[in-house]
């Protein structure tokens, strides 16, 4: 089962807040119910909300298809302003949306029933793309790694997080696949505990070696010598290289440099923000407190405890050993390779256009 | 409610594990009750710990009064070894059952019942003393802090992990009660959630200003300038000032080292055992992998998944900025300054024998 889908004009997505317990499938034509799924985190992981993003302009596009072109225009405004409402620190859903705009802008002349076909071709076009980056980012991750390779990472960036085989964990599988990982240590994640339901859930399922560790338990791990390197995602990278990802990967970026780890970033180009001169600009999503407070509708702390519940915080690029992405594996100083990347990614697009 | 007590002959105690949801009291005459919850955790907290052993000896001990002495000392041998191989890493119970088998020894002359009044005496002693160490830990503690300080810790070292006040958690609540404390963050401290369950219970209580974090967020709090100090407790202080403590400690040390905070630990002298040279060599307990894969008994992992369950971790001495016991403070290098202190405890209990 893929993450998500787009077949005979619905989205059919799995609801990852019941992994991996249930695994329900929601099938919709409502873009809202997609927007509803990427705010209770149903739907979430940088690149796969870029894709669901994507694909709820063309259920909004769809439903409009029969209104005057004014309305059709209007209402297709209106649902990508609800998409980029949803959660504000993911770049990919942004850089979806854009290019979703675009589409629209350059097919105005024509029917709305023109445009939307067009809005689906680009959204799919968006969807296959993430899932040949994700093959890429594996391929250039892995020969980062040698035999033997014990390896720490957080959050989930599998196949759940992604339209393909993910980032960080495709750079797992793929190593994996060469014969070079001996374990993963995974850390649970809170709060939302996506490495305990999920990391473990797809590397359970891969048959890959891995413990399953509370966060703090990774600095006591590494000072005993038992891992070898770290590598997660991002949700937003700035043009100086630092990342915004899940709350605790600075935290691990700290403990592998106190320990002389290498610490990678992985992500597909379309997660990095050219217009963030520095990750500690990007925005942090801050979620209800009901988050930590609460675990499966359980409190853990008494009645009227406050909390403080940031979804991401920032790394600065010197603490980054290398940003694999699919054009290859880039090195501070990020603000000259990153520059370097951008000029290939429009090359491509010129050439592609 | 204190959180432990001995009552015309037998001991209540609040099962920790219900809180704060329910305060429940068990009271009992029996030793094995207390050895169990010394086990599941229901009675935890390094001080704590040693107070309950006491009481636990006491329990045995009246017990046995009626029968011969061989009897009652063999049976007392069994359940000081029971209570020994209840929990490996916290010093201050075997430094307890270490007075408790002393006095055993220079009454062994008397009857069963006048050695019992005897091991009595020596628990109610462990007691109080703990009591006032808790309170001169909070006064030593307290003059490290200036107004406005903005304090992280992590687990619970409150008035429930002690016979008294607490130890760093007496500092916090003696420093705030001279008003210096402006906000204190809690780490929730997983797996067992003292920190949420225990701490936040225990501050909201003192109506200090308290804010829940998941244990990762710490080191980008760091970064954002919002804390000025961490302090802890200790299971275990070897000679050189090396500590073992709740899984996570560790990594707090190396992120407040990242970050120039200073990193204070907080414990009665009953904590440190001169008997190990580093903490590397302190035994670290690993409890069931149902703590890491189970929260409040629902999985949050797939079934079969692997863990890894260290209840503690070790901080080298070079990261501790201070170590605060009831005797005061003492700073690196702790192998000379701890050195210092062993000879005025003997001291002191030459003076008071």
């Amino acid at each position: 089962m893929k993450s998500i889908e787009f077949v005979d004009g619905r989205v059919r997505f799995i609801d990852q807040t019941r992994l991996p317990h249930e695994e329900i499938v929601v099938e919709t034509d409502d873009s809202v119910v997609v927007v509803d799924a990427i705010r209770s985190l149903a739907i979430r992981g940088a690149p796969l909300i870029g894709i669901a993003g994507a694909y709820a302009v063309v259920l909004a596009s769809r439903k409009l298809e029969t209104v005057p072109k004014d309305s059709f225009l209007n209402g297709l405004s209106r649902s990508i302003a609800l998409l980029r409402g949803s959660r504000p620190t993911a770049f990919n859903l942004f850089w979806a949306l854009d290019r979703m705009e675009n589409v629209a802008k350059n097919h105005l002349s024509e029917s709305c029933t023109s445009i939307s076909a067009a809005l689906r071709d680009e959204a799919i076009a968006i969807h296959r793309e993430d899932e040949q980056m994700c093959t890429r980012i594996g391929e250039h991750g892995a020969s980062l790694f040698d035999k033997g390779a014990r390896i720490l990472t957080h959050c989930n960036t599998g196949a759940l997080a992604t339209g393909g085989s993910g980032t960080a964990l495709s750079v797992i599988m793929t190593a994996s696949s060469q014969g070079k990982i001996e374990r993963v240590y995974v850390d649970e994640t809170r709060p939302a505990l996506q490495g305990a339901r999920l990391t473990m859930w797809e590397l359970m399922k891969a048959s890959v070696p891995a413990t399953l560790i509370t966060d703090s338990t990774a600095a006591s791990l590494m000072r005993q010598g038992k891992i070898d390197a770290v590598i997660v995602g991002a949700d937003r990278i700035a043009a100086n290289g630092g990342v915004a990802n899940k709350i605790g990967t600075y935290n691990l970026a700290v403990i592998a440099e106190k320990h002389g780890l290498p610490f990678y970033v992985a992500a597909p180009s379309s997660t990095i923000d050219f217009s963030i001169d520095s990750e500690m600009k990007i925005p942090i999503e801050v979620r209800d407190t009901d988050e930590v407070v609460e675990i499966f509708g359980r409190r853990i702390a008494p009645e009227g405890a406050e909390a403080f519940a940031p979804a991401f915080d920032a790394t600065p690029p010197e603490m980054i050993s290398a940003i694999i992405t699919e054009l290859g594996v880039f090195r501070n100083p990020f603000a000259t390779t990153l520059i370097e990347l951008k000029r290939r990614l429009e090359k491509g697009s010129a050439r592609t256009s």
